[in-house]
Formats: structure tokens, sequence, C-alpha cells
């Protein structure tokens, strides 16, 4: 087992988002500030979005874009991009921000400013729970923290060791946008409300039990106050979710109501250990339960190491996917379901360039497929828009979607400059068969997988054109998010092809065909299909003996940007290997080096994909070099990745790369220890997923695995690499 | 004349608010970003609140106020305090924000990225008119900007001098809360929302003229292409307003289209002038055209001298006061009509326990009366929720308001912790007397402004008890946003009484009982309210020979705080003055000592403020060097008040205090120069105004006056203090 699973402080934070320790269901989050006397609990629910669906596709759409393919091919780029803005951005160009629910307060009656003793808060993530304790005025209080997802509700105990010494309010508040709150009977209080002009209705509910005690409204409060122990419920619905969101948190409260709390505590922590328990970690490092956990990241901040952080990250990724991606629940967004305030950065919404594939990919390798759903649903939800985007802007047929989606999976072109990248729907499918090939789920893609990956192909099939030397080209397209000097002098971002565009049509019509083979369906347009991939242009070296990112070797604006989009094909793709292609994997290792050379990896999700293809081209020291960066660097207190501002892709990238260090199974061998070597000399793990539905376990020590056991389905055949040898084996092996 | 009204700049200005230039008519507001290519124009209209309104009184309020006091004369305040968080704050604690309108986009069609030559962009205060040009590609392009209060537009000017050399994309955004917008017409686009859930319509219009060229909507934007001169319109109304806010918008745009844009511009210019040619400043300091705004201040922020900023600044408040306070628009909140965003600080409304009331110190004395209009309007507005407030939450008559209104004068207690300060109302009354002891306007306080005094003095009549030793005191109060160390050890805000409380009930009663006798009505509560008077608490001196802030000489929490309440008798009020209490006064300046050797005055207000008391104390070296302070430490790029962040409440108090560094009539005298001295050793003014109706002009040299001129009412009796003597004169005088 982890023993790397305990964030814990000693002192109380006011405001600090990052400081504040994250909970959650799937759906319903919780932020725990641990305040101490006065505490806030902030709370997300994952489909309150100030926002409605709305066609928003540019009516100029298509007629647009044929101008500005002509000025791409003229060279003449300022205008095009200036032409795309205005003719083919979306109508509004935003959709509305996800948004913070509202916020709980737990204010002590207190007879004194007195001053905390013992103060320590925590989080436990073998058991999601968050804990916070003090000794004031001669009492010593205890607060413990859990969203049950069993009951829908976040439950708080609070005693006192003080008889009958509770005192305290409680409220919930949604500044500045706050509709007030009543009281629902003597125990509770309501929030009821709309997020903004045609958004969701929310509402939220609070009820407090105080065995031997009183629970009265008072103005928006509930006074507690008697007994020694007290339990405070909290829930929330919308009215996406439910067409009566009040009965529904009502019938919540209704039957939570008089629990015994320890069994609602052990009903959760059981539910949550089906998860958490699938996978461990053990890199035998020092035991450092002694020193908080912000001190611990200040010191490796300093340069101090501490790899037991390595552990702890690993632990809290799985913890996070595990409290805010459930099926039923929706996809995680760029803050997973922890969202501050009411508008915040990039809406808070699906950027699917990178972000929220990111998100998932930890999913399948720490042996939790079915958290995968959320995901699978939201490309459902894209593609009525999807289609619609082919039609009216492309007048093409299947479903594509650009760098980003809502609530709603609305597909069209999200922004102000220009985001022309019909990649989207595309990235976004892939997942469907990394699942397959991770749990060789056949009527998952009979039954649903192969129509998204047709859809998604099939745009592709009718957009592409080809260029002069008869490759398959988009003609309108970005590296996303990156710009480069074009030869004229101005800098310019869209083009008319890009590395990032082939790497993905490849990754696309390989699963395509994969799928196919599963379904048995549509031979001709496999066919197709084939031909495409034989019409996609080769991977290229520039002159520094980098893979090249766009269509000619430019002078790059930012050398040092944060995207890897043209390595795409190491990283999640796997069309580069050092086995096979040695010469395009020493470029990508080559870009990975101009790279770092210029700041790279500054945010946190860029360190962690940066670690997971380094990871890839089995450079065990930059692996873990970068993953060590990514802790020292760009993690908040309480772990949160930082972009900044905070941004969770880096924490689910973050436990990719450490597995990906471990294990790897992308190019048909199962390795171990690809790119731990150095970095992680001795250790163990278990419960890891390769593809092919294998379940794997190792034990390491200097670098050599002492022990190893691949479990998988009778008679399956796979290949193992282990210290330096190839293994043949059926079904399971072990040594 | 004034020869420093020019900001001016030689880059662009991207994303900084602080770095745009404000425009306003009043009620229509423009930053205009200065981004060369890609300009950024953001709107703010004065109506646009994501709010409505609410009975947000707490039900259980009179009941807690009892036990709320009994609870502060047994000395157990943190219990207090909690209780009035829960019983008496409003439900909900806060109201909704005021918010931008939306930005509009202006992007050049441009053929390369090349760079700017000869960039340039300023701010004229004289005409009210930003200019922003530069030269690229070989053209010479200028954009000019005003907002007409005669067309209520903002209208921009657009040339090239290459030949139908205009090409540039238009449209409107509200990221992330956006509507999206549809054409009107050919050349036309509208924006139709309204703000969050039962909040504000709004509606934002925007057409293009471009005689020459053409106009033709292109996706959501307008293309404005061929001609050499365009000319834009954009106009915003609100349901607030007008019933029909989309037809109001219309008929402006339609009375704009096809005029001549130099009419617009000289009608805009005279009516501008009407105002700011009313009074001038000349400090004698040297010529700093040649100098960017932005390198002036980085020079005054180094140490170095520059006290043209300072007749800048001067200049500037009057500019802004005229910019966003016309009669007829809303009082100026906390940011003027220059908000970014739409969750502003503090919500951007109205905070009447200093901030709000500040913003309307400099209108009287620069000759701006009719400007403070929208100040009494908000009154009015207030005084239905101030009567509620009052008879709901403490079983009194009159009317009262607390910390913070909103646009309705919302009059319940906002915030979270507590606001228990029951002076809003009549702070902001005292602006009544004030306007009537400038102007003389008796029919103004006998039709509107002595209702309007009763009422504020009617809710002490009931509302005050007596404490131990029969002084009258409110029993519930705090020294505003202030704390103490109580005797207890605990640090606490709530009290008893304070020294504010009665210095405003002292100004209160003082000018109820002015305008009683102007009025000539209600002689018994007159007599009432003289008794009233005859029993405040007198102001007292604490061990170190400060004048003590609150009951008892506490243990101050941040002796340096921002908040200067207890001078309030020297400034705005005047109790106190050098010349009738100097003991008490010595105190004062000690109390300024103490609050600046800790570290006070470092808000923008707070500066302004400290500066206004000590040039009431008569100590020019002093108020000289704070108002260098401010301009060195507060004041951003644009110059704009810096609070930390952009507050303009700083702005109007710094403007009112070099006018009463110059000019003072608070204790019936005329008093010219009264804190120059040192600070500016020569200049001249012309058009200031002293109470009594006299509008003032002189001129010195080394701190000596060498000519003045005071012009009153024929037959008006005055006193004038000039080079250390006093003279009496009737109607005029001059020297």
């Amino acid at each position: 087992m982890s023993r790397e699973t305990l964030l814990w402080y000693d002192k109380p934070n006011g405001h600090v988002w990052t400081d504040a320790l994250p909970l959650g269901n799937g759906w319903l989050g919780a932020m725990v500030f641990g305040g101490g006397r006065d505490e806030r609990v902030a709370l997300n629910d994952d489909t309150l979005y100030a926002d409605h669906p709305m066609h928003r596709f540019n009516p100029d759409a298509y007629e647009t874009l044929q101008k500005v393919r002509a000025l791409l091919n003229e060279g003449r780029l300022s205008e095009a991009k200036r032409l795309a803005q205005a003719g083919m951005n979306a109508i509004p160009r935003y959709t509305g921000p996800y948004q913070q629910l509202c916020d709980l307060f737990i204010r002590e009656n207190n007879k004194s400013t007195a001053k905390y003793a013992n103060f320590r808060r925590e989080l436990r993530l073998e058991d999601a729970l968050a804990r916070v304790e003090y000794d004031v005025d001669g009492a010593h209080v205890t607060r413990e923290y859990f969203v049950s997802a069993p009951k829908g509700a976040l439950v708080i105990n609070i005693r006192t060791d003080r008889p009958a010494g509770l005192d305290f309010f409680i409220n919930l508040q949604r500044r500045p946008f706050d509709p007030g709150t009543h009281p629902l009977g003597q125990d509770a209080l309501v929030m009821d409300g709309r997020a903004g002009d045609n958004g969701a209705e929310y509402v939220c509910m609070v009820a407090a039990d105080c065995a031997g005690g009183r629970v009265e409204p008072l103005g928006d409060t509930l006074h507690v106050s008697g007994g020694a122990e007290a339990t405070i419920y909290v829930t929330s619905d919308t009215s996406y979710r439910h067409r009566n969101p009040q009965a529904q948190c009502a019938a919540r409260l209704d039957a939570l109501r008089g629990s015994a709390y320890e069994d609602l505590r052990v009903e959760h922590i059981a539910d949550h250990r089906r998860f958490f328990d699938r996978v461990s970690l053990d890199l035998n490092t020092p035991d450092m339960s002694a020193v908080t956990t912000d001190r611990r990241l200040a010191s490796v901040a300093d340069g101090g190491a501490d790899d037991g952080l390595i552990e702890l990250m690993f632990n809290f990724g799985r913890y996070l996917l595990i409290a805010c991606s459930r099926p039923g629940s929706e996809c995680a967004n760029l803050q997973g379901i922890w969202c501050e305030g009411f508008t915040p950065p990039w809406e808070s919404i699906y950027t699917i360039n990178i972000n929220i594939e990111m998100n998932y990919w930890p999913a399948e390798v720490c042996g939790l497929p079915e958290l995968t759903q959320p995901l699978f649903d939201k490309i459902e939800k894209m593609r009525p828009s999807g289609r619609q985007a082919a039609r009216e802007m492309y007048h093409a047929r299947g479903f594509v979607a650009h760098h980003n989606v809502n609530l709603w999976g609305d597909c069209a072109p999200t922004g102000m400059d220009v985001y022309m990248w019909p990649f989207g729907a595309a990235w976004m499918s892939l997942a469907i068969w990394e699942h397959y090939l991770f749990t060789g789920d056949e009527a998952f893609i009979r039954d649903w997988g192969y129509d998204v990956l047709k859809e998604a192909t099939l745009f592709f099939a009718d957009h592409l054109v080809e260029d002069e030397n008869g490759y398959l080209i988009t003609g309108l397209t970005q590296s996303p998010e990156n710009s480069y000097v074009h030869p004229s002098g101005d800098i310019e971002s869209i083009c008319r092809t890009c590395t990032m565009d082939d790497a993905i049509l490849h990754a696309l019509f390989k699963a395509y065909l994969g799928a196919q083979r599963v379904a048995g369906r549509d031979e001709d347009f496999a066919g197709q299909v084939g031909e495409m991939a034989g019409k996609l242009r080769p991977y290229r070296v520039g002159s520094k003996g980098q893979l090249l990112e766009w269509e000619q070797e430019y002078e790059e604006v930012e050398p040092g940007h944060r995207h890897m989009s043209h390595l795409f094909p190491v990283h999640p793709g796997n069309d580069i290997t050092p086995a096979g292609q040695p010469e395009l994997a020493e470029a990508c290792r080559q870009s990975i080096r101009l790279r770092l050379a210029n700041g790279g990896g500054h945010t946190g999700w860029s360190r962690a994909w940066l670690t997971l293809i380094v990871a890839r081209l089995w450079d065990a020291d930059q692996a873990g070099e970068n993953i060590r960066a990514l802790i020292a660097h760009s993690t908040y207190n309480n772990l949160f990745d930082r972009h900044p501002p905070f941004q969770i892709d880096g924490n689910f990238g973050g436990t990719a790369a450490i597995a990906e260090m471990l294990l790897q199974s992308h190019d048909g061998v199962i390795r171990l220890l690809p790119a731990a070597g150095s970095g992680f000399p001795d250790g163990e793990f278990t419960g890891l997923k390769a593809r092919g539905g294998f379940t794997v376990s190792a034990a390491w020590k200097n670098g050599q695995v002492t022990r190893y056991a691949v479990t998988g389905q009778p008679g399956r055949k796979g290949r193992l690499w282990v210290n330096g040898e190839m293994i043949e084996f059926e079904g399971s092996c072990a040594g």
C-alpha cells in the first residue's frame, strides 16, 4: 500500500483557494478552507453554468472558408486571419462560464478571539475525508468532512469535548450573485436561484442535526447550540439535471436526517476505496509524515529532495479523478469541480486541444476505466452540434469540433482571435479506441464507439484537400495556440497544414480502422480511409535536427511554447517510438531539448505532457527531472496544479506521467520501468493496467525488476519487456 | 488657463485597464485602450447592474438589536458581533454588482503585422477627447474619440492618408456573458441582453458611416472598407432608464447618421467647456509637455519633482466629475463609469462610509454645483428604503442607511461580517447643507433639502439612548472598518459609541438647525434637536496627545488604518478648527502623526482625506508632501487612483485636497492659501467657490498673494483672510 496519502497543514487558511482541500463525489465538489472558527466550504455542482444552448455557427462561415483557403495559398496570412475571425468565428464568440455554486460558512459563536493551539487540517486520500481540529478556550474541536457518492451530499461532523459546548451559525452565500436563502422548517436553509440570464436554475440545501442540542433559524443562518456533536448535510441540484431540483434536494436531506454519522462515514469510505485501492505505489522514500505538506513543497521548491511527493502527487491525481468524474457526472472541465467564483479563467469550460483529453490520461492505466464514462457522454453530447458544424460551416458529413466545447457540447469555433482548428472531435474520439485497447470491450465499440469514430473520420473524408504534391491537408488549421514567423516577416498562427494535423489524422485513421475490424461494417469506407492514410504528409526533420511543427521550417516566435503539438506522434499518439522510428524519435528528443532550452514546461500541464513524451522516448533521467520540476514549480500548497492559475489538467497529466515511467504498452509490448531507471531506483507498484486487458504489478531495486506479475485473460497473448529481456506469454506471467 | 490638461503616451496599450483613457457624458462611459491596429473600447452604462430591488431587512433585526446592545453593555463583544451578523445583517448579505456594458473592438484588416512608427495616444482634458495615431505600412492613421452628452453617444472618427485606405472590422463582445449581436440593416449591430437573473435589460448599438467606402455585415462584425474617413457611433440604454431601450438607441443612431463629424466635435467641446473652463489653476511649473505621462509618473515615483502633475491631477478630477456625474445620470459609484468586467471589487457599488461622499467633495469648490444632482437623486432614492430600515430594524421614525447602498438605494446593512453603522443617510444628507452653504439656494432647502435633513435627524431622535453619564449614544456602532483591542484581549470592531458618531451627529444637528432656520418650520422639533446636540459626548484627548477614536482609549490593532473617521470634526466636519479649538486641533495633528508613523495613507482615497485634514489644520508642508505622495504612490498610468485596485474616490478627494490648500471657507472666513505656503510657492487660480456664494481668484508669489478677487452677491457680507490679514467686505472685493 502507498503510505503517501496524507495532505496536512498546521495553520488555518482564511482565503486562499489553492490552500483549501478538495472533496467530491463526481458531481458535488467542496473546497474545505480549514479556517478554524470561521470556516468556509466552497461548493460546486458540475452542471451549473451561466450558459444555455445556442445556435452559434457563423452564417458566413462556408463562403469565408473558401476565401481564407485561397488567401492562405497566396501567402496572404494576415488577411486570411482577419477574415476568418469575422466570417467564421462563433456568434457569440464565447459561451457562458462554469460557476461556483455557493459558499457554506460555519462560524463559531465564540466568546473571545483567543488564538488556537494544536491546529491541524488534513486531507486523507485513502478515505476521501478532510479534517480540521484545534484547541481553543480550553476545548478541543474536531470537524470532519466528506462528500458521499451514495448519499449525494456533503456531510460535516462537528464535535467538541466541552459538554453541550457547541455554539455556531451556518449560512449559505453566493456573493455577488446571491439570491438569498430562506429557512425550510426549523433545521434547514434553501438557496434557490438562476445562474445568469437563461442559465440553469440551481438549488442548494443545508440541514443540521444536533443530538442533545438545538437547531433554530436566526436571520439567514441556522444557529446550532447545546450539544457536543452536530452533523451538517449539504446537497444541490440544477434544472439541467432534474426537472424539479428542489424535490431532489429535499429527498436527499430527508434520507440523511437522523442518520448515525459513523454509518455514513463507513459507507463513504468503502465506496471510495472501491476505486482508490485498485492501484498502489511505493517508491521506498523516507517517512516524511512529521512535516506539513506546504513545508515539503517549499523545501523541494528550494531544491530539496523529497520523492515521497511523487507518490503523493500520483495518488492525488487518482483521488481527484475519483472525486470529479463518476458515471453519471459531467466530464471534468479545466478545474474539475473546484472552480472559484463566477468568471473563472477560460470560463472553466472544456478546452479540447489538449486539456480535457489530458484529464483522462491516467484513467485507463490506473485501473479506473469506468471513470471515463463522462468523457464519452461528452462526446455523445457533441455529436449533434458537431454534425451541424460539419454541415453548416464546411458542407461536410460527419462531425467536427474546434478547440472548445461547453456543457451542451457546442462545437462552434469559440474565441475572439482565430481558432480554426477542426480536430476537437477527432482527438476526443481517440479515447474511445484507447478504452477498447485497455479493456477489450468489443460491445462498447460495436454499440457506440465505432459510429463515433466513423463520423469523426467521415468529416475529414469530405473536408481534406490535396496540396500541390498530392498530400491531403485541411487547407486551414493551426498548431494549437502557437505562432511562427512567416517568410514575409509577419507573425502568424493559421496555416494550410501542420504536423499535428497529420499526427491526429494518422491516429484517427488507425483507430477507425481498428474499430472497423471489431465492428465488421463499412468495408468500402475502410478502404477509402486506408487510402487517405497513405496520402498524409510524412513527418519531417528540420535544420536543427528537430521534428518540424509546421509545413515548412519557420522561425519560431516562442521556441519554449507550452504546447507540444508536433510531438503528438510520441504521446498520446504512437507513430514514433524509439524502437520503431529511431531517427524520428531522436528528432523528437531534439525538439524537447529546444523547448526546454527556451523555458518550456512553464505551465503545469505542459510539464506533464513533456514528461510523458520523454518517458515514451525512454529517457529516464529527463522524466525524473521533469516530474520533480512539476512538483517543485507548478504545484500549489493543496497540490493543485498551477497553470497559473489553478488548472486541473496538470494533476491528471502528472499522474499519467508517473505511470508512464513505470509501465508502457502503446507499441504492442508491455514494458516494465521503461523510464524509471535512475529516477526511481527502488519501488513497487500494484494494479496498473496495460493495453490488452492486463493487470501489472512489479517491484524493483537499483532499477532492476525483482518481482513482477502480469495477469490477463486466459489465452490472451502478450509480450513483456523486463530488465532488458523480451518475454512472450499467454494469459498471465510472473517472475 | 491651465496648461496641464494633456495625458499622452507613446506606446500602444493592449490589455491594461489603468493604462486606458476614460471618456464619459455622465451616463455612458468609455475606456479607450489605445491598442493600435487592434483597438478595444470598453463601455459602461451607469444603470447596468446585475441586480434588482429586494426586501433585504433581517426579520430578526429589532429583537437582535436589544440583545446586542445588552451584550455590549456587559462587555461580551464577540458574542454581540456574532449575534448581529446572524440576526441583523441583510438577506442576502450582498447585492448584485455594477457591470461593464461590453467591449467594442476595432480591428484593422491589416496586410501585415508590421510595427508602428510615430505612435501616440492621448487624452485632452479641456476638450474631453481621446486620440490615437500612428504610421504603419506607409500610411498615417488617426482615430479620435469622444462621448457626446448632447447626442448621447460615443463618437469615433477614423482617418487614413492612404486614398480609400480604410479596411477594418468592428464588433461588440461581452465575454463571458455575451448574448451575441445581430445586424440592424447594413450599417449597424445590436447587442441585447439581460444582466443576470432579474437584472436590467441592456441594449448596445453601434453604427458606422464611411463616406466613399462600404459598410457591410460579415459574421458578427461590420466590415468597413474603401473610404479614407469613417465615423462610428455607439450608444446604449437599459430597461432601468427606459421602457423601450431599443427604441432609444435606434433614435439616437438615426439622429447621428450622416452628421458632419466636425459639427459633432464642435458641439461636444462647447458642451464640455461650459463646465471645465469655470476654474483654472497654474502653479508656475516647468513645461513638461515633451515627456509622456507614464514617464512623468515613474519619475515622481522614483523621487523626482514634477509639480505640473499636481495641476494635471487637479484638472483630471474635475474632468472625471464632468464625465461621470451630470444631471439625470446616476451618482458616481466606486469606479465612476469605468468599471472593468462583471464581478468588480466591492461590486463597484455605493460605499457611503466615506467613498461616495468623497466623490462629491470637489464639486462645490470647483464651481460644479449642478453635478451634485445625481448625489441628491441617490439620497431621494434611499428615502423609502431608509424609512423601512428605520421602522423594521429599529422601530424608529426617519430614515437610516448603513455603509452601502445599491442602484435602488437599498439601505439594509450589507456585509458578511458586521457593519452596524447607522450613519449612511446622515453623512450623505450633509451634502445638502454644503450645497446650500456654497450656493445660497433657499428653494432647494425649502422644497426638498429640509425634509431630508429632518428625516435623517428624526431617526436619531428615536434611536439614541442615554449612557450612564447621560450622554446620547447609539449603543451599537463602529468606527468604520477599523478595529481595536478590547481590555479582555479580544480584537473587536463594534462598540457602544465612538468619536465619529458624535462628529456626524454634531454636523447633522447643525445642518438640520441651519435648514430649519431657512425653512422656518418645526420649531418644537428644532428645540429637541438643540437639546440633543447639548447631550453629545465631548471630544477627548488620549495619553499620546491624540484625539481618541473610541469611547475609551484602546490599543489599536492597525494604528496606520486607512480610515480617518475620528478626524471627521476637522474634515468634512468643522467642529475643530485651529483658530477655534487649538488644543483639539493639536490632538488631531497628533492623530495624523500617529497614522502616518504607522504606514497610514496607503490607499489613494485615504491619502487624499489625510491631505484635506492637514490642509484644514493649516499645515502647508504636510499638505504638499501628502498630495505629492498621492501622485507618486497611488496613481496609475492613466491617472486613475489606486486603492488598490482602481477606485475613483481618491481622484476626487485629491482634487478637493488641492482646492482646500488654496482656499477654505468652512469657518465663516474665506481663507486664501491657508495651506499652500511652501507647497506651492507661486501660482494662480481662477473660479474657485467659497461658502456664501463667492467666486474667488488669486495669484501669488513666494507664498504671498499678489492679486485677488472675491465676487459675491451685492450686499452679501464676507470676511477674507489674505496674507495674514482679515478683511471684512460686502458683495465683492479685490486686491
